[in-house]
């Protein structure tokens, strides 16, 4: 790579690869990939990895950022040949094969873009503002603050309609993240707040969620779609199905055939859209903002840019027809096929096309209270609880947080009780 | 208490004692007053106790804050007749009985200020604006998001002084936070950073240590601050004695007889004034704005008003006639003899003067290196890291905090790896 660049990487004689995103598409590439023949660098607006399907237990207390977010430098550190650098991308410049950053520009011969999704409210100014999201470490521990501050501010109130607003919970979106924080959320309710908020109505807190399809887990089977339901509704969530939220103003929540809710807690779990960078335009699709893909990762339109992950929409897998689901299996084994493809590149070997493998998927809803689809089988329960603990806890990066999450977990069940109930950064709307 | 208060605290027949701060004095009132003779109620800012001697632990990421940080309420849940209220005072008025707080009004029939202490600038703006503070959570991880984007600067950053002066550290007061913050960075440069940033010359990067008086741990015996003079040179640290800071403008620090320092992190570790609450003038002393009491910790001036801790000054010890120094023995030796006091005046037997039991010190250079000096005793080195390693452990509130403390040092001890170099809030100077 000869380019002149200004982020302070060293020439090489090995043509070099730029990642942009440090997710499980990124991380993959990076371990996956024949570091001999490339220079790897990665650019990430963050300095971690984000262990996304556990950022609802950082948003309810049961976990602390450290168990779910991963140091990206540590790959430094095993790789040694990888460079790692802290930037935001702003302008991809295909044509001069340069990427313009906050920290200045990085030329590339290969470049991959993983940038992964955001939260998609569909436009509505009004649900970007007052909703929480639930995407990043940030996000979740903002949602953590603001459901603790709102319920000392319920203990102090003196209007009952306010106090009912400050305990209401909303969550809006069943997929698995909506799932899996209403239970925890009426967990809290059940086994912890009742002791610590004595004088406070803890029969008054309750947690809607809210879903616009008729099923929740959509994409889970209909055995344990209802499964869930059922669990959550002993737990006491109220749950919402066909129903879809027309507005909120950060007071009160306006649905679909029904009277509004008062809550001051909303979260905004229902929609993903890909986080692309600007200069890549021609290749976006119509789907959420994805960036079309052929069936070896290959931006449309470009020969030496890939895209992977939520971020990218594939064509050519024939089950698949409107793009792999934006779940971290797909990123993964989108990143595994392309490393191997880099390879047989190199060798002047035919190119492998890409097939999907679903291996099912779970939900956790909370003690004992779990759904596994997988091979054919549905099951839930007690078995379904064990075996999404032990999949999430082999998923975690790194032996520490795997070994601090245990420890967390093992704390939490225990005794319900654990430590995190710390307002460390009062959240504040802007 | 019959006043009429806005705190939705309920009546009771039992005199109200209420306490202002969480810190050691407050959480040992509360577990050490009697709970039959006082409706009690506790005001934070903060929804948690910080164990502040491992704060340097939170910046220099060895430890999360969940580690070093208790939930107020878990005494609620121990406890139960305790009412925990999350607000800011504004002004006491002591003539009518009455607090003001960010959320109303509330009566006392006894007031315990047990506010503490807040770092002093000695009315220095620039220091105040431009140095990085350690008494919170929030300043802990404000500095440790800091030391790690310096670095990410570094990296990218073609001008040789502005590297310089992202890779200088200067700690300002050789008291234990400085002391122990020194060694932490040490560390981390020899262990961590190096292979983590393999393209930044760690050789470059500097920890200075710099102390007004003549020596370190000005509380401790001369031994024990020589050898910690020795360990901290030995970890490649620059300890600058007799040596004070003129000013700092963000970029350099201007010292005392010597050359300008280049540097932009620069931690204020040098100073600690009270942190009184309006409406207790009169009874404010020159020193540090500490609260004068008498030896039964009664503010001058008030019959049933009280102050511990580091904001008080207390007259009447003998060995102490500039008051206790600001340590977590003296406040809890402090709350434990009120609480004794309140319930001798509810028996109408005479109270106990104060006299301050000095346990000793110690203070942690580094792995294996510690300096601890007790029963006229000093000993340094492996034992007194793990006399330092116990004492603390078994300091730390609550028992998960224990468990999780001693799982990351044990984690660390063993590869010097912790997870922890995460940028989750990246610190912006305001």
């Amino acid at each position: 790579m000869q380019i002149q660049d200004t982020l302070n990487i060293p020439d090489s004689p090995m043509p070099r690869l730029v990642i942009i995103g440090g997710g499980f598409a990124g991380i993959t590439l990076v371990k996956e990939i024949s570091k001999k023949d490339f220079q790897i660098v990665m650019i990430d607006r963050n300095n971690y990895h984000t262990f996304q399907p556990l950022l609802y237990q950082v948003a309810t207390g049961g976990l602390e950022p450290d168990s779910i977010a991963y140091p990206l430098r540590k790959y430094v550190k095993r790789f040694g040949n990888l460079f790692f650098r802290l930037a935001d991308v702003s302008f991809i410049d295909a044509s001069k094969n340069e990427i313009h950053t906050s920290e200045g520009l990085l030329g590339f011969d290969y470049l991959v873009i993983a940038t992964g999704g955001r939260t998609n409210f569909f436009g509505n100014r009004n649900l970007e503002t007052y909703t929480m999201g639930m995407k990043t470490v940030p996000e979740a521990l903002n949602l953590r603050s603001l459901i603790l501050q709102n319920l000392e501010k319920a203990i102090v109130t003196k209007d009952p309609f306010e106090r009912q607003a400050l305990m209401n919970f909303v969550i809006v979106g069943g997929g698995p993240t909506g799932v899996e924080l209403a239970g925890a959320l009426a967990e809290l309710k059940r086994f912890v707040f009742r002791e610590e908020y004595h004088d406070l109505k803890m029969d008054d807190m309750q947690v809607f969620l809210i879903e616009g399809s008729g099923k929740l887990l959509g994409g889970m089977s209909e055995k344990s779609s209802h499964k869930t339901e059922n669990f959550l509704k002993n737990l006491g969530v109220q749950v919402f199905l066909n129903c879809r939220i027309n507005d909120y103003d950060g007071k009160k929540v306006v649905i679909e055939n029904g009277s509004p809710i008062p809550s001051e807690n909303v979260i905004w779990a229902a929609g993903i859209k890909a986080a692309p960078v600007d200069g890549m335009e021609q290749a976006v699709s119509q789907f959420g903002g994805r960036l079309l893909t052929d069936t070896y990762s290959r931006i449309k339109g470009y020969d030496n840019c890939f895209a992977l992950g939520d971020v990218a929409l594939m064509e050519g897998d024939a089950n698949y027809s409107k793009g792999h689901p934006q779940v971290a299996p797909a990123a993964i084994q989108q990143a595994q096929q392309l490393a191997k493809n880099l390879k047989r590149q190199q060798q002047q070997k035919p190119l492998l096309a890409f097939r999907y493998r679903d291996k099912g998927s779970m939900a956790t809803i909370g003690r004992k209270k779990a759904v596994v689809d997988f091979a054919g089988l549905n099951f839930s329960g007690t078995l379904a609880w064990f075996v999404w603990l032990f999949v999430h806890l082999m998923s975690i990066v790194g032996f520490k947080n795997r070994l601090a999450t245990l420890l967390q977990w093992f704390s939490n069940y225990i005794n319900f009780n654990s430590a995190l109930r710390l307002i460390i950064r009062p959240y504040k709307r802007n």
